[in-house]
This record gives C-alpha cells, sequence and structure tokens, in this order.
C-alpha cells in the first residue's frame, strides 16, 4: 500500500448515507454531585477565569457514527489521547459568547445563531465535522435551562459561554480527523470593558493573520502564536495587541476584539467609522462587530458614516495630529464595548480625546447602551433571543 | 481590579529562582502490564499511525516548580481540562524524529539536538516553557532505551518518535499558559518514501503560511488549517499539496516535507539544486534540508550547485517546457527522501523525467543512500547518535 492509496481508502469514505446529524432532543443528563460556589462578582476567582458552572455538554462524533446523543454532565476532565489531532496539528475551534439575566428576570442570549453558523464555518477551515447551526443553539439553551436558576441568579448578571470542537481520534496521521468532541462550557466571566484600554501596535515583523489564511475564523491557531506579543504588550503597560498587516499597518483588530475608530473626515467634516472589512478574511467576522455597524447604519445614519473598508495606523496619526482622531472603542464578547484611551504606533502614544475634551465624542457609550439594553431585556428586540426556562423542548 | 492589572499580576511572576529546570535524570519508570503486539512492517496497522510503542514519557511544568520529575509510564489517555489552552488556543508544538536499528545492531538517533533545539525555538513560538535540548535528547534516549528490544528487533527497523508540548492550565484567559506538559511518544510509522509523489500546487486563495508569521516553527497552528486543502489534493489523486505563496507563485514547501528541484541553468549549463530559503520564516527549517543542502555541499560540490533561494512555479514549469526541469524530492522525517513524479500546475500535470529518461538525474537517491548509511549505521558518521543500550546515566 502507498500513502496516497491509504490515504485515498480513508478520505473516500462513503458515510453520509448513514451518520447522524447533531440532534439537541436526544440529549441525556447526569446531575452534579459536587456542586460549586458561586463567587463573588469581581473576585480573583473571577479574574482567574478558571470557574465553570456545575455541568458541561459534550457530544461526540465520528465519520461511521456522525453525531452520539449529547450529554450534559459534571464538569470533568476530558480522557485525550497523546495522539489526538486536537494535540498536535490544532483541529481545534470554539465560540465566545454570553447568556444574560435581564432586568425583567428573563434570561437571554444574543444573537446566538451567528455564533452557532461561525463554529461550523471555523470547523470547515480546520475540516472538522459540520452540524446544524440550530440544534448548537437548542444545547446550549439546554445547559443554560440547567445552569442559570444557580449561577445567573442577580438581575444584571452574566455567563460566558464557550462551545469548543476538537479533532480527537487516536492517530498521528497528518489528515482529516475521524473523531470529534463537541462541549460547551458555561464559564464565571469578569467585565473586561470596565477600564479603558491602551494598545500597542504590532511590531512589523508580526503578523496575526494574512489573506488566504484562518484569521476570520475562530480557531485556535490564531491565537496560541499571538501569546508572544500580547504578553510583551502587558510586559509593556498595555492592555492589548493592534494588529497591523502589511508595509503600509494596515489596522486589523485588537486582540480578542474588533477595532472601530470615530474620525472628523478632512474632506466632508462628517464624522466617520472606520473599521477593517472582512472581505481579506484577515479579522474575525464579530458578532458585536456586526450588531454595532447595524445599529449605527440604523441609528446614526444622519451623524456617523459606516466606512468598511482598509485604514492603516498612519492615516489615524495624520487623523491624531490633525484633531480629526475622536473616538476608539473595541468590540467583542469579552470585551463588550470597551473605549480605548491610547494607541502606541512607531514609539509614540496616541492619547485619544477623553469624556473632558472637547473634541471627543461618545459614540461607543451610546452603542454600548443599545447592546446593553437589547441583552438585559430593557429593550425587546428581536437580537435577545429568551430562553422559555419553563418548557423545554429537549426531554431527559 | 482591571483586566491590565490581572494580566500584569499573573505575568510579572518572579518564579526564575526557584523554578526547576527540565533534567532528565530524574526520571521515574512505571512499567506497563499490558504490552502490545508489534505490527508487522507495511500492515493496515503501521498504515493507521496509531500504534504506540508500550512506554510514554510525560513531564509536567508549571510557572512555580519549573520542571517536575519526568515519567516514563505505560501509554494512557491525557487528562486535560476543558479549560486547556491545548485545546482552545493552540499552545502546541511537536517533533518528528526516528530511532533506527541498524545493520551492525546499535539503535541510532540522527542528529537529535537539532529536533530538540527546534523544539524549543517552537515552544518559544507559542509561550510554552524553555528547557535545556540536552536534556530532552536524554529523555528521548531513555524511553528509546526501554523500547528498543522489543520494537526494534530487525535490522533497519526504525520508530518514529513525537515529543510534544502542551499548554493546560486550567483556565479560559487569552494568555501565556502557567502549566504545560511535555511527553513523548514512540510509534510504528510506515515507510512513506517508497513510492513517488505527485504533488498538487496550493490555490492561489489559500496561502500555509506568511513572513513574520510561525510557519519556520513545528507548531500545530500551521497543520489543522491545511487539511482541507490536503484532503482536496488527496480526493483528485494527489500526495500532497506543494504550498505556493504570493502572487508570482513561489514556491515553499510539500505537506509535511521541504521541496528540492534540480533544474540544469539555462545561463551556465550547471545543475542547480533549488530550495526555498529560511529567511522568510514560511518553510520549516527542517533537519533532513539541512542534511541535504551539507550532503550536497560536501560530496557534490563540482556538480550540483545549491540555489537556497525564492524561485517560483513559473520557473519550473519554463524550465520543464524547455527541457531543464532534471528531478525533484522532498525530504523529512516522515518521507525521508522522496522522488517526486509530477506536479500539478495551472490544471496542467508537470511529468518529471524517471528513470529510464536520459535527461532525468538522479541525485535524490544518491542522498537518500548517504542518509540511509548513517541512520543504519552502514557509515559512522556524527550525524547518526549512538544510543548507548548497557550503562545509562538516567537511574530509575
Amino acid at each position: 500500500m502507498s500513502s496516497a492509496d491509504f490515504a485515498t481508502a480513508v478520505t473516500k469514505r462513503p458515510q453520509q448515507e448513514v451518520a447522524m446529524p447533531l440532534i439537541a432532543s436526544n440529549i441525556k443528563f447526569t446531575q452534579a454531585t459536587n456542586p460549586q460556589k458561586v463567587p463573588q462578582v469581581d473576585s480573583n476567582e473571577i479574574w482567574a477565569q478558571n470557574v465553570s458552572s456545575d455541568h458541561m455538554l459534550t457530544c461526540q462524533w465520528t465519520t461511521e457514527r456522525g453525531w452520539d446523543a449529547p450529554e450534559i454532565k459534571p464538569v470533568a476532565d476530558l480522557n485525550i489521547s497523546p495522539l489526538a489531532s486536537c494535540l498536535h496539528y490544532a483541529t481545534q475551534c470554539f465560540e465566545g459568547m454570553k447568556v444574560y439575566r435581564g432586568f425583567d428576570g428573563k434570561i437571554r442570549l444574543f444573537r446566538p445563531e451567528l455564533n452557532a453558523k461561525r463554529l461550523a464555518m471555523s470547523a470547515k477551515c480546520v475540516s472538522l465535522p459540520q452540524f446544524d447551526a440550530d440544534e448548537l443553539v437548542k444545547l446550549i439553551m439546554a445547559l443554560v435551562q440547567i445552569e442559570s436558576p444557580k449561577w445567573l441568579q442577580k438581575p444584571g448578571s452574566f455567563l460566558y459561554i464557550r462551545p469548543a470542537l476538537i479533532g480527537n481520534d487516536a492517530q498521528l496521521g497528518v489528515r482529516v480527523p475521524k473523531k470529534a468532541t463537541l462541549f460547551i462550557l458555561l464559564m464565571c466571566w469578569p467585565d473586561f470593558s470596565k477600564s479603558n484600554l491602551r494598545l500597542l501596535t504590532s511590531r512589523g515583523d508580526a503578523i496575526r493573520a494574512w489573506p488566504g489564511g484562518f484569521g476570520h475564523a475562530k480557531v485556535g491557531a490564531n491565537y496560541g502564536p499571538s501569546f508572544v506579543l500580547h504578553d510583551e504588550a502587558v510586559q509593556a503597560g498595555y492592555d492589548q495587541v493592534l494588529w497591523l498587516f502589511g508595509p503600509e499597518g494596515q489596522v486589523t483588530e485588537a486582540g480578542a476584539s474588533n477595532f472601530f475608530a470615530v474620525i472628523r473626515s478632512r474632506e466632508t467634516g462628517r464624522h466617520q467609522l472606520l473599521t477593517a472589512p472582512l472581505d481579506e478574511k484577515i479579522i474575525l467576522d464579530g458578532v458585536t462587530r456586526r450588531s454595532v455597524i447595524e445599529l449605527v447604519k440604523a441609528n446614526l445614519a444622519n451623524e456617523l458614516e459606516v466606512v468598511e473598508s482598509s485604514f492603516t495606523m498612519s492615516d489615524l496619526q495624520v487623523a491624531w495630529e490633525e484633531g480629526r482622531f475622536l473616538e476608539a472603542f473595541v468590540s467583542g464578547t469579552a470585551f463588550f464595548i470597551t473605549k480605548v484611551a491610547a494607541i502606541q504606533y512607531n514609539h509614540q502614544d496616541l492619547d485619544l480625546p477623553q469624556n473632558d475634551d472637547p473634541i471627543a465624542t461618545n459614540y461607543g457609550s451610546s452603542i454600548r447602551s443599545w447592546l446593553h439594553n437589547i441583552m438585559f431585556g430593557k429593550e425587546q428586540h428581536e437580537w435577545g433571543v429568551v430562553v422559555d426556562m419553563e418548557a423545554s423542548n429537549i426531554s431527559y
């Protein structure tokens, strides 16, 4: 047998006919016997990002059987073969979303179908199995139904949701995994949006993502190699790296969040909201990013023009020097909408206008309020998807 | 506490004074009680790349303690927290090397210090802990000492060695891991070098690595995102993807191996060995690649000029059309030295001259013999490092 023969034999598999799709209603449940204490808001435990709720959801997939019945069970270590491709070849992708206890007492997700679809897209990028995004949303809701009464008691509280998909067949070949595990965790999470951010632009010799790569997907491969620069930024007193691309210093995204700049156009005098475009696939197609753009187009059409196209740090520096760089903020699930205080570029801190500065705008704050109101049920909006805590379409 | 305060608190740790270095002589040993059967050469089991030897080596690291005592113990699943960064953020790197039973009965590694140093370099790329490369080589030798008598009985046989390092602290923050696990497996491995390879050049919209990225390191992040194109290549009847870079179609590497082309120079009429340079960091700094270059410079200086600089598929196509593309082969631990039969580019198969073709050269075959002789002890050479099976400097 040659390698090509073998590879063909293992990849040309007629599995589509019999493999089961992901079906949320098949869920099994095992109650946790050692429930954990809910940590205090803003405690060290929360900031350590290591406290999960009592239960996790897992679901196994194989090429032969497709998706097994999902299980909700006590959070525990995963048993992973040392040969598993998730440990060697980064066959892994994930999502980040939140579940909110509204001020009306209801439990909501924010546009969960977008995260579920993005996980399926990311899975495709790293040759992991496909699934129906609606079923993933149902699985998330099932876990939320179980955990919310204990872990989301106070109106205004939230948990972070981490769905992840990993390739874990016990073979070392450099090829498409034949086994995978989907798992979903609910995590106690700090509020990263409380203090303004200081960003450090990436060095010219460091690239997070590139055209033709996978920077648009939420795959593990985008993160580990970025830690070195992130750590350098933290050591230098900054919060996140603002990743630039190419010789012109094209602005892409800021660490684990999308980036927005508000400038006054030199030509028209109008306020513009600049953000990197999706077409080169070098930034994440963020759910919060998309929501920001949609809200600005709907609510601020007359005063703030959305410009979703390439711009550079030099553009921003010139605007800053001319007093036209009015505001910057980042968006994302972890950072929500967080104002940027300063950006270091070419060894110079560009301090951005803050509230008492006459030229400062405050669009980020408005957008933040609108989103907050939707997430916590102060405004009824189709983006805030209520989780029905009474009737469940999942029997267990 | 702000995110920056917390990040600073957890990263500015004064751990260097007390943390233990990796020390091979501290090794502990637990005998496997359920020994496995050694599979037949070229059996389906071997091609499945899922048979390891009976024991693995593991070693834990934490920022506080440094490296714990290494353990050799029965191969078993790893218990990994579902929060571990190796599963979410690809904090993972690995090595590929082999151990050979020589025709003189001795057990040899091939330039193991180069793999050990590369693992340390790769670890740095993904913020994983450093170690003394010599100690890693000693750990590999310790495992080899235990497994060779059973798993490498026949002269001419070999096992694949897979050292890997993963970040596995139980926290979901996007930051440098505070815990890691080193593990080493010995695997039964197929001989991929027996049949000539057919390569499919990558599509213009798919890029494996980028200058300023991490394509030169053996990190998981380089592999998972490449499976999609590899699978397309296999489905189309090819063995590996030949990854091109940039609008000019710069030739980089072939799947999990480096790529070499032999052409006759139009200007000088001399034979040239073309291979991509290391300076842009978009190809792996292969141990076999390096050895090929050194051997050609030492043994073939008068007939084959090494040209380690950028070249494009168009260059190769022109050479092919003019009858000057004489030979191509790939090099690597898995593929050793394997001749290339054809390269598909722009929907055209460039069939390369084979042995009966008067223009064909056969440098790959000579290089392969030289390396084979060093690996299997037919030639005594400093690259073939004998593992002393009698006296061990490791007590357990």
